[in-house]
């Protein structure tokens, strides 16, 4: 089945780059994980009830060792002449194991060892982007923590409008980021299920074993329908990257905050100096060019998760040529996005908070609404109330930021924000990426030997 | 708090169509949800320990029966001069109760209270979107179940491949749609809080009770921080119309197979003639409209979801005109993605299969791969028994689909393709659906009472 | 031809509201197009050569005359059951003509009626929306020229950068404007190409004179190929939408540019009131509600252009049914583009200029880099220039902002705006529109005659 | 205004990954444009009428030789420590001319400099991809001639629908990729300006000549106002990729016809094995692998427009960091496009005809629509025609299809297809690019003189 791919005949570079492109770079991410898969092929074959069998339990072993030094050799390339990173360990293994080194391929395609190879990627990539989730919304709620209290005029349509705080700004962007592990999780689950096994898409005339290799490989299940298993390929990655385009347009929206509050006319946050370019010319410029990038690395993810989805529209069933291109798609997407997530975590741990500027931002009509229903709740009713207010607009020069912070005190407004429920929704959520991640690298470890 | 919205002066038509827009025709599907909405607002209110308190509860039970009478009554229309329902409700309970119905907006803005709206809405939605996921799965399954081993040449690259099975062909897809249900249910689950007592996003000073109003309309729980409610809005949206555009990216591909499979070229399936378009002249065409507009229906989806992101990408934080967008966005998404799933059922239930048609697809070389792999598990080393079948591939032409078809047996391949599994799984969906639907009305009930 | 769109059977309402959808309402647009399209066909066949001929030239004139009057009738509408503007037409023309009104369809199919019916549309809608670019930029210029000098901080990064001015500020948008309509122009020319005569893609075995109803119509030319003629529909639309998107997306920074300025914050701007929401308890707030809305309208034009793209991704050649809803997407581009540009036109018209607030806006180092480049004009080496501007940095703060204005006198900077280009250039588009236009209306006048 | 970019203090590895990104390696495509801006700037900066000038004709003398000698290293590469094109030709000076060699910055900024790079760089591409459009649409209309009248059947919904021709497959797909044309056009002019002598958006107080900047480089006219010239960067970029979007939906088509009518099913035509992907064990099997890839590619391309779009979507004016990474998105749309045109180029030519197969798909119904027309021509009214050939279907197993080949022969069907008109059209835009070329090159040649 590995000759389904052979260009034949000369192949004209256009061709070979059409078809190849970047795989020689991008599957060097895969070169692990299609060792562990194969490892958990070959043993699953050394087990099945045939007689005689396909490989011995012996010859598995050797190969299992085999892959581990491929694993462990940090000088191994995938080649331009090996085309991928199937190719390029097979190569290795037969130059190591000799026959013993292409019987690994029995009753598998290239289609279902890729489709492993990338679940098993997207897996690992995606405890790690949890961790950064947890550490940017972690970093957020102590920033909030930090500066609790202190008052910040609260904007709709960019327009002062109603008095809020550091604490509240802090933490809205870290519940809306945290809200965003709902996708996540999604995109975990789809991931979270094996495709060997199914071949080129209708299995093979062989009692092969996928429970058995999905346990193997620490999945939760199997992907049960041959076929489907073969159609889940691209379906997969458009819901990871249907998840970062979501969560990137949250970070964009933390990024324009940060971008515009640190203007000199607001001057509310200073950002870290090491993050920004500056032009020694220009004392007054602390460009936040890395903020900047956040927005378009955003629009470039939403543009990855629009070509995937596009390419997934009406695409015949069964394997296309097609869904080799998403996992360049994929790969971009996730390193995007987990960058982003790194570079915002130190960004706002290094910003610096200017009260006075705050402060200053409260211009009377802030208070308006706030001194309207005080009226309210002392028994005025709020048309008289709001009437009292209007005429006598004045009156609001007098009113205290720190009082307004104070007033506000029902759950999640500026007095009223709940620290503990943050702190304790992070840890369950680094828990649960810890627990995973101990589980699959456990799992993964005991497959070698 | 009601006043921001106003447009002062006198308004350009042009503006009054830019901002006003659909509002009136979208927001009739809002009626119930406002007014449930407010309904819990103002018994919270009313149990609000401020004295003398904002509404009595006298007075809160006399609103709900206003609201209850409103949602019964079938006549009831937003204007155009109403703007949006909120305006055209509250116009009416102060028609019915005086100066009682204003009162319900205290300690309430626009913002939260379209954004509540709007969540019980698409929960609504979502569990009848979930109904209807199940309904199609369980009609491929029956599908396959009911021609489980007729034969079907498998393909890949939209070339003949391997033996498989029309069995095999529908409930692959069907697990491809029941996978969906995890972004489905991450888009249920982000759905699922409660933003009101938010107010414009900075909450107010009056001692809300943000808990009670979410027990009260049955969400999982409030949104905790104002700030980030208030942003939570596009989110949500977006979330959702990146859930549907996952699913109808899937729903194209089956509307694709059945258009190839059912060109006279093919044959496989026949077409349920109630859903086609055909012409009396031309006998042989029963033209698949309805699939064709699966795949435009995709792509329409696609672009919505699109809009949803690019409108968040970069949007300051707090609340901004931009979101009032979304409701035609995600209003739109869910009705063309609804209505997809039904009528996708309907024709796969009104399909028939062409066993005659099935069979003459299976050109000898599609037995290659499976025969070679035969003698695999009989012992000949793979390439020996590649280089056999090669060199006598005249001899694929005795093979027999059906005992090809008979022959993958390890699970999910056409003879291993375990029906209890599925059942079961879209039986638990169905349960989950009916369970949370009964639990939200029951709710609901209450509230009006 | 007709009887292809016939749905067989009795229909199910989800089919009919899937296949018809709204084109009863979008319909209507199109009703003085379609009249003019079969005027056009009708001529023709009258003069084609056949014996006996298919419509004589006496019932020509009677078709022209009668569909003359349907447009001229201003209650008349496409109803539920007339499901679209063809049928609702034929009708009207079979109850005034009898069976004369059915022969009009010989040698037409309804593929090639509804395409030029839409190619019709979108040339007048072009007409329309190029008539708009020239106001808006014409009033950005005005609006530029008024406040030619007055000092505004230019930014980089959005952190004041260097001295620039309003009337750079203002006519850099209207330039970017116009340069978009070099996008539009080429919608224009791929839009002005007359289908008809194609039939369903495949043309008929009857003389038709192809190039003459193109030249009734008013069209530069026919499409010459009949099954590129039928491919052309989705290619048309996506043009037309990927031109929108991009001009959208350049008012979607004028707007945000306008919503950052006139922040109290910067207070450059003052937006008039008109369009504007406010709140009276508020007198600070001025929510630039048309302004954010002209950034979700860009997002959804983006949307929209996506979806066209996508569903012409690998979409088999000839007629399919996807591309009806090629419709409906660009009807609502057009519709929200026209009235962006109207409103942004009446908006920047509208729009005060606070000349103190701009020069307030000049922190010193804004000076820095003019003040080095006098002194690199005056002799010194840029690198000693530049040292001695930032070991001196007190000194910029004597700066003056209108001179750092006058110095700089190269084509396009602050001094060197050239005005009569931006007047004669939109002049020119204007002649170019009107010429058109009357070109256009003249020709269809002949075609009622 | 070099500094404005420096990173200050030490640089944490992400924010170098996320700012410096790809661009050592995608500014290699820059660097002969980067030189030629160089050597334009350097010429008319010892023109400018300023006592003592910045730099000397004889000192432009030596920049201009030593940027040719740049050019002319094959060995020259951009390093990771250069960061960007910039850096690496200015410190190339340097080193080869000393502090003459950082003169040429005088008056520039890097946003102005990199934005002319990128416009000569499409310019440059834009004129090679012109000419592998004329080459596609030339192979396709040869393709069409050679088998002008063999008969094809035409489809509607993908059904058989009428009597056609591989003659109007081959230049109805050519037409459709020669219409594309326009909007590559709209790119081209749009790129045609120079924004040099914009500096960072603002001008400098220097009496720069922007017209022969503009002249030297051979650009149509400069971008006259400077802010307009920052804020054309993405705007430009967009175009491009809009254009590319919409060319590749075209040539996916192709694609996905030139799939379908390959497979076994059909027959129609014999793909160039060269160009496919095989097995020698299933000796059937001719995997379409690059034409499947066209469709992904295609979705890829409408992903960076996307991203491109978005990217802009309410971008505050002036330069933002943002622009820079439309830089990637435009070079990989570029790349391939321009690869995907050259490669169906060869996989036309190499493409077989199966008359016999293509003859077999006629069935009868096929014929209806033309026997009925055929009686309409001679004088049976249409209902009747019709009825009669209802009713008689058998009849239409007798026709022939050449004879119904022959039989439409109105202008753009199958007997009246105009292959001067093709061939008139491509021999006119590729002199069109032959004349652009040359006269680029020739201008460019003698900025180095």
């Amino acid at each position: 089945m590995k000759t389904e791919k052979t260009i034949t005949g000369d192949v004209d570079p256009d061709v070979l780059a059409y078809t190849v492109g970047d795989d020689p770079v991008l599957d060097m991410a895969l070169v692990r994980w299609d060792c562990l898969g194969t490892a958990a092929h070959v043993t699953m074959l050394s087990e099945m009830p045939v007689d005689p069998p396909v490989v011995t339990k012996e010859e598995a072993a050797r190969v299992r060792a085999a892959l581990a030094s491929v694993v462990a050799d940090e000088t191994f390339v995938v080649r331009e002449q090996d085309q991928d990173v199937h190719m390029a360990v097979e190569t290795r293994l037969t130059e190591m194991l000799g026959d013993l080194g292409k019987k690994i391929h029995t009753g598998r395609s290239r289609n279902d060892q890729v489709a492993v190879d990338v679940r098993l990627h997207i897996k690992d990539q995606l405890l790690g982007l949890g961790a950064e989730v947890c550490d940017l919304a972690s970093v957020l709620v102590a920033f909030g923590k930090a500066h609790d209290r202190v008052p910040m005029v609260g904007r709709t349509h960019l327009q002062p409008a109603m008095p809020s705080s550091v604490g509240v700004w802090a933490t809205g962007h870290a519940e809306m980021i945290l809200d965003q592990t709902a996708n996540l999780e999604a995109a975990y689950k789809m991931n979270d299920a094996c495709p060997l096994g199914s071949a080129a898409g209708y299995g093979v005339p062989l009692p092969l074993d996928r429970q058995r290799t999905s346990d193997l490989l620490g999945f939760a299940r199997p992907l049960h329908n041959v076929f489907g298993a073969s159609m889940g390929r691209g379906e997969d990655e458009a819901a990871l990257l249907s998840a970062l385009a979501q969560l990137m347009a949250v970070l964009s929206r933390l990024a324009e905050d940060m971008i515009l509050f640190s203007m000199p006319e607001f001057g509310y946050f200073t950002l870290p100096r090491a993050y920004c370019t500056g032009s020694s010319i220009m004392p007054q410029k602390y460009n936040p060019d890395v903020l900047e990038l956040v927005r378009s690395k955003t629009a470039q993810v939403l543009g990855l998760a629009t070509a995937s989805l596009s390419m997934l529209h009406a695409m015949p069933g069964g394997y296309n040529r097609d869904l080799q291109d998403c996992k360049g798609l994929y790969m971009k997407g996730l390193a995007i996005t987990r960058t982003t997530l790194r570079i915002l975590a130190k960004f706002v741990q290094g910003m610096g908070v200017d009260e006075a500027k705050l402060r200053a931002g409260f211009i009377p009509g802030v208070f308006a609404t706030d001194v309207a229903l005080r009226k309210v709740a002392a028994g005025t009713p709020w048309r008289e109330a709001y009437h009292q207010v209007r005429d006598n607009l004045e009156a609001l020069a007098a009113e205290d930021p720190d009082a307004a912070v104070a007033a506000k005190s029902h759950a999640g407004a500026t007095a009223g924000l709940d620290y503990d429920l943050y702190e304790t929704r992070i840890a369950e959520l680094t828990a649960t990426v810890v627990v995973r991640k101990t589980a699959f690298e456990g799992t993964l470890e005991k497959l070698f030997n």
